[in-house]
C-alpha cells in the first residue's frame, strides 16, 4: 500500500504538470518566430529565405539546444534489463515488478550507442510517432495541392505532367539506385561497410523515396513573382503527381521479396511489384474520387430533395473535412496510398462539390485548408530541422551522402532533359531550354521524402537513409531554395505573367482548336473530349447543380430517373449553362484561392474580402482542352451574362 | 542476420499498412454520421438530442461493437514475464532481447483483470492519451467560450456569476465530498470496499471533479430559442468560469496532503492548498491575459511604425492562433492550469486584438475556432461514448454509482438555491425563481468532469470514480439534456428575446444609472468604473487604435513617450471616440460570431457574408457599467455617425 500510494503520487505531479505542453510549447515557439521572421522577410522582399526554410533553420537551433544544454539524462533509461524468457520483442509488454503488473509499449529497437548520456528525456520526447506525419500532418498538404490545382492549365500540359511524374520518377529511382549500388560496392571494397547489410533492392528504396521533389520553396517564389504560367504549371503537377507516384513505388520495392538471394533479378517478383504499383494506384485513385463524389452526392442532396445542409456551413464545412480526410484515412487502412486518394480527392472535391457548397463555405473550406496547409507545412520543416540534433540513431557516412548527392543531380538531369526532348518532339508549344534548366533546378527534396525515410528507422541501413534524406533536405532547401531567385534572373525566364492574359494571346495565336496532326496531342485531345463530354453531360449534372439538367442530356426513355436526380435548380440553370461563357472562370476557385492567401491587400480595406465572397458565386466553368477562342468570344461579347451569375 | 530481416520485414508491413489509420477513420465515422444525424434533426427542429448526446450515443454503440466483435486477443499480450532486477516501474524500459535492446514505454498498471480476452489490440489503440485532451482538444473549446462571450451581458451580470462560479462550486465539491463519504463508510460497512482505500480527500477529489458543469446542451438550445439573456448569461458564466475553478480545486486538493494520517484535519497543509489554489489561478489569469496583450502588442505594431502584418491574413491568423494555445501550453509547463489561461486569454483577445486585426482576420478567426470548438466538442463526445466499453479497467460500483447521482443533485441545489437568495438580497433586477429551477435543472456534466476523470486511472479508487463520472455524464446529458425544451415550457421562460432590446428596454426603464442605494451593486459599480476608466484611458489606447490617443490622456509630461506610442490611426479616430456611440456596438463581435453560427442563410445568398465582414469594420466598444440610457439617446440622436465607422 505504501508503494502504490508513493507510486501513485509520483505519477500525479506527472499527470498534473505539462505532460507534452513542453513539447508543443517548442513547436509553437518555432512557429513563431518563424512568422515573424517571414512576415519581416516580406516586408523587405527578401527572397532567399523561404519560410519553410526559415522554420528549418529554426529547428536545427533548437535541437542543438536541446542536444546540448538539457544534459539531463533519464538515470534509469540507461539501464539494460535482461527478460530471460522473452524470445521476440511483442508489441506489448506484460511485466511483473514486485507483485505489481505492468504493461510497456514497443517503441523501437536501440541498434547502437546506447549510453544513457546521449538520450536526456527531452530529445525522446522532441521526436514524435512517423504515424502523426502521415495520418495527420501530410493529408492537409496534399489535399490542399490538389484543391487548389490551376485546373485549366493543368489539363493543357497534362501529357507532359504525366510523362515527367509517372517515367520520369521512375527514371529518378532507377537512377539513384544505381549510383547508390555503385557507391555502396565501393564503401564494402574500402571496408566501411559489410556487404549483407545493402542489397539493391535497399538502393532502389533509397532512390524511391529520394525521387519526390517538394518544391514549395521554388513555387512560392514563382507564384510571387508571377513567372510564365506554363512552367508554375508543369513544376506544380509534376511535384503533385511526382509524389503519389515515389509513395506507390517505394511502398511497391519495400514489398518487393524475391524469394532467393535478394541480389538476384526475379522475374515473377519484379511484375508481381508492378502489378502492386498498378493496383495501389489505380486503388487509391478510385478510393479518392468516390469519397469526393459521395461529398459533392450529399452537399447536392441539401439542394434538391432534401432541406438545405447549406444554412448550417459549420455542418457543411464539418462533412466536408471530414470526408476528405476520410479519403486518405481509408486508403490506408485498405492498404493502399492515402496521399494518392486524398490528391485525387482534392482534385474531385474542387470539380464537383466545390459548385454545390454555400459561398459561405467555399469561403470557410478554402481558409481553412489554406491555413492547415500553412500550419503543417511549417510544423514538418520545424521538425525536419530539430531532427538533424534530437534523432537518437543518426548513422553519418560521409561517402553515402556524397554518393546521394551526386545520384539526386545525375538522377534529375536524366530525367528531366531526355524527357523534355522526347516531348518536344510531340508538342506544338515547345518547353525551351531556360525552362527545362529551372526545372532540373527546382528538383528540391522536401517533406515527402521525409516521411518516408522516417516511417522505418528501425534497421542501421534505414538509419543510414534517414540521415542522408535529412541533409539532402537541407541542402536542396536552403542551396536551391535560395537560389530560385538569381536563377530565374540568370536564365531571363519572363515574370510577371498575369495567368489568364497569357492563356487568352495564346488560345489567339492558335488558329483551329485541336486540329493539329500532331499524334501525341492528338491522342489526347481525342482522350479527353471523350472525357470533357461524359462528364459535362452526366457526371456535372447529377453531382452538381451546375451543366445542363439529366433530362436533357439522357436518352428520352430515362426521363423518369432523370427528372428525379435532377436539381430544381439545374432547370433555372438551364439558359445560362447552354453557354460556354463560363469557362473563363474555370480558375475562380484557384485564383481567389491564392488572392486571399498572397497578394496584399489594403489595411482595413473590408472590400477586397466582400469581393471574394461576392465572385465565388459564380460558378466554376468545365474544363475544356480545346475551343479557347469560341468561348473567349463569347465572353467577350455578352459580359453583362457573368454578372447575371 | 536472418532475425533482423524477418523483424524488419514484420515491421515493415506494419508500417506501411493503417498505423493509427483505423483508428482514426472510426473517429471520422463517428463524427460524420453525428453530423448527419444533427442535419437531419435540426431540419424536423428536433431538440431532444443535442449533437453532443448523438455523438456520444454513436460512440456507445461503436464501443459495443468494437468490444464484442473484434474478439481478436493480442497472442502476445497476455503472458506475464518477471523481470527480477527490476524494483520499480521506469517511464522507459530498455530490455535485452536474445542480444537486441529494445525500448519500451511505460503504459500503464494492470491492477485486476487480467486476461487476454478482454484487451484486444483495437480496444487498446482507440483508448488514446490523457494528456490529447488537455493539449489539443480542450483548449479550443475553451478559448472559444472565452472569445464568444457576450461582455456586455456578462459584466452586467459578474457579481452573481462570480458568486456562483467560486462559492457555488466550493460549496457544491464540499457537499459532493460528504456525501460520497457518507456512501464509502457504508460501503465499507457492507464489505464492498477496504477502508483504506477512500480516504476523505478522495471523496473531495471526486467532489470537485464532478463540480465542473458543461451545459453545451441546454446553452445550444437556449441560443436556437432566444431564452431569456440574462438566463442564458448567467448560465454561460457560470459553466466557463466554474471549469476554471473545477480544475484548479481538483489540482489544489490532489496536492494536499496532509502530513499524517490523511483522514484527520492538517489546518497547515490546508490553508497551503487555499494559497495554492488562489495562486494558480491568479497565475494561470495573468499568464493568459499576457499572451492576449502581447498578441494585441503585435497586431497593433504593424498598424503604427512597422508594416503591415494585416496584408497577410495568413501570417496573422496563425500568429493569433498559435499565441493563444501557447497561453495554454505554457501555462501548464509552468504549473499552473492552462485551461484558465486560455479562457482569460480568449476574453483579452475579443477586448484587445480582435480591433487590431484586419477584416479577414476577424472573420478567419472566428470561423477557425468556432469549427475547432466544434470538431473538438464532438470528438470528446465520441470518446466518452466510446470509453464506457472500450476502457479496460471499468469498476462498476452500484451503490457508488447511486450515491454520485444523488450527490450532483444535492450539490447543485445548495449551490443555486442558497447562493440566489442571498443574490437577490443585492440584485436589483431579482433572479427569479423559474430561472433558479432552469439553472438547477442544466446542472449538466460533461467534458471538463471526464477529462479530469481520465487524467488519473492509475488506482482502483480512481478507476471507480472514472467509471462513476462517465456515467453521470451520461444520465445528465440524455436526460436533463433531452428534457430542456419541455422544462421550458413548463416552467414559462420566455423564449424569443432579442438580446439587443432586452437591454434598451431594461435601459430604459432604470432612471438614474449607477446612483442604487444597494451596496452590493454600488461597490462592484465603483470597482468598475475604476477599471473601466484605466481600460479606456490607458490600455485601450497603447493596445488597440480603438479609444482616444494616449497624448491626451496622460499627463503632459508624458507626451514624448504617448507619441511614440500612438497609433497614426489613432489620431484620426480621436473624433469619433470623444462620442459614446459605439457602445451599442459592444457586442458585435459575439454577434456577428454567433450570427454566422447557427442563424440560418438563405442558400446562395452571399450579402450575408459580406454584411458581416462590412459589419466588424465598425469598432467594437469600450463595457461600460452604467450610462445605458445617455449612450442610447447619443445614438438615437445621431444616427449619422455609426454609419461613417
Amino acid at each position: 500500500m505504501e508503494k502504490l500510494k508513493k507510486y501513485v503520487s509520483v505519477k500525479d505531479e506527472d499527470h498534473f504538470y505539462h505532460q507534452g505542453a513542453v513539447e508543443l510549447l517548442i513547436f509553437n515557439f518555432l512557429l513563431i518566430l518563424t512568422i515573424l521572421t517571414i512576415w519581416l522577410f516580406k516586408n523587405h522582399r527578401f527572397r532567399f529565405l523561404h519560410e519553410t526554410g526559415g522554420a528549418m533553420l529554426y529547428g536545427l537551433v533548437m535541437g542543438l539546444i536541446l542536444r546540448y544544454v538539457t544534459k539531463s539524462p533519464d538515470v534509469e533509461s540507461g539501464t539494460v534489463y535482461e527478460c530471460e524468457k522473452l524470445k521476440s520483442g511483442p508489441s506489448t509488454l506484460l511485466i511483473n515488478i514486485t507483485n505489481q503488473v505492468y504493461e510497456y509499449q514497443y517503441k523501437r529497437e536501440i541498434s547502437h550507442n546506447v549510453n544513457g548520456h546521449q538520450g536526456s528525456t527531452m530529445l525522446q520526447k522532441m521526436t514524435f510517432d512517423p504515424s502523426i506525419f502521415f495520418n495527420i500532418l501530410l493529408p492537409p498538404i496534399i489535399f490542399h495541392a490538389g484543391y487548389s490545382l490551376k485546373k485549366r492549365h493543368f489539363f493543357r500540359n497534362l501529357g507532359s505532367i504525366l510523362t515527367y511524374a509517372f517515367l520520369g520518377t521512375a527514371i529518378s529511382c532507377i537512377v539513384i539506385g544505381l549510383i547508390m549500388y555503385g557507391f555502396v560496392k565501393a564503401m564494402v571494397h574500402i571496408g566501411q561497410l559489410k556487404q549483407w547489410e545493402f542489397h539493391f533492392t535497399d538502393c532502389l528504396f533509397f532512390g524511391s523515396l529520394m525521387s519526390a521533389t517538394d518544391p514549395v520553396t521554388v513555387l512560392a517564389i514563382f507564384h510571387e513573382l508571377n513567372v510564365d504560367t506554363d512552367l508554375y504549371t508543369l513544376l506544380f503537377g509534376e511535384s503533385v503527381l511526382n509524389d503519389a507516384v515515389a509513395i506507390v513505388l517505394t511502398h511497391s520495392i519495400s514489398i518487393y521479396s524475391p524469394k532467393e538471394n535478394p541480389n538476384t533479378f526475379d522475374a515473377a517478383a519484379f511484375f508481381q511489384s508492378v502489378g502492386n504499383f498498378l493496383g495501389i494506384f489505380a486503388g487509391s485513385f478510385a478510393m479518392g474520387s468516390s469519397y469526393a463524389v459521395v461529398t459533392a452526392l450529399i452537399s447536392f442532396m441539401h439542394l434538391t430533395k432534401f432541406t438545405k445542409l447549406c444554412e448550417f456551413p459549420m455542418l457543411e464545412t464539418g462533412l466536408f473535412f471530414l470526408l476528405s480526410w476520410s479519403a486518405f484515412l481509408s486508403a490506408e487502412a485498405a492498404g493502399l496510398t492515402g496521399i494518392v486518394a486524398v490528391l485525387f480527392c482534392g482534385v474531385t472535391q474542387a470539380h464537383y462539390t466545390y459548385n454545390n457548397l454555400s459561398p459561405d463555405s467555399k469561403m470557410r473550406t478554402k481558409q481553412l485548408f489554406e491555413f492547415m496547409n500553412f500550419l503543417a507545412e511549417n510544423v514538418i520543416f520545424c521538425y525536419m530541422g530539430l531532427a538533424l540534433f534530437t534523432f537518437q540513431n543518426h548513422i553519418f557516412n560521409p561517402l553515402f551522402i556524397f554518393g546521394a548527392l551526386v545520384a539526386v543531380f545525375v538522377a534529375r538531369a536524366s530525367n528531366i532533359y531526355p524527357l523534355s526532348f522526347l516531348l518536344n518532339l510531340g508538342r506544338k508549344q515547345k518547353i525551351p531550354r531556360t525552362f527545362q534548366h529551372m526545372m532540373m533546378f527546382s528538383g528540391l527534396r522536401g517533406a515527402i521524402a521525409f516521411a518516408l525515410a522516417i516511417r522505418d528507422t528501425d534497421s542501421q541501413p534505414k538509419q543510414m537513409m534517414f540521415t542522408t534524406a535529412l541533409l539532402v533536405v537541407f541542402f536542396t532547401v536552403w542551396v536551391f531554395g535560395g537560389g530560385t531567385t538569381p536563377m530565374l534572373t540568370w536564365l531571363q525566364i519572363r515574370v510577371g505573367v498575369d495567368p489568364d492574359e497569357d492563356l487568352q494571346a495564346r488560345a489567339a495565336s492558335q488558329s483551329a482548336p485541336n486540329l493539329d496532326k500532331n499524334t501525341t496531342k492528338a491522342e489526347s485531345a481525342w482522350l479527353f473530349r471523350i472525357w470533357y463530354g461524359f462528364d459535362h453531360k452526366y457526371l456535372k449534372p447529377l453531382l452538381t447543380h451546375a451543366g445542363p439538367p439529366l433530362t436533357s442530356t439522357l436518352p428520352e426513355w430515362c426521363n423518369p430517373i432523370a427528372r428525379l436526380l435532377t436539381s430544381p435548380r439545374a432547370y433555372g440553370d438551364q439558359l445560362k449553362d447552354g453557354d460556354t461563357d463560363y469557362i473563363i472562370n474555370n480558375d475562380e476557385l484557384t485564383e481567389n484561392y491564392e488572392s486571399s492567401a498572397h497578394i496584399p491587400v489594403p489595411a482595413q480595406d473590408s472590400t477586397a474580402s466582400i469581393q471574394a465572397t461576392g465572385k465565388e458565386d459564380i460558378q466554376e466553368g468545365d474544363l475544356g482542352l480545346g475551343g479557347y477562342k469560341l468561348q473567349l468570344q463569347h465572353t467577350a461579347g455578352q459580359p453583362q451574362k457573368n454578372s447575371l451569375a
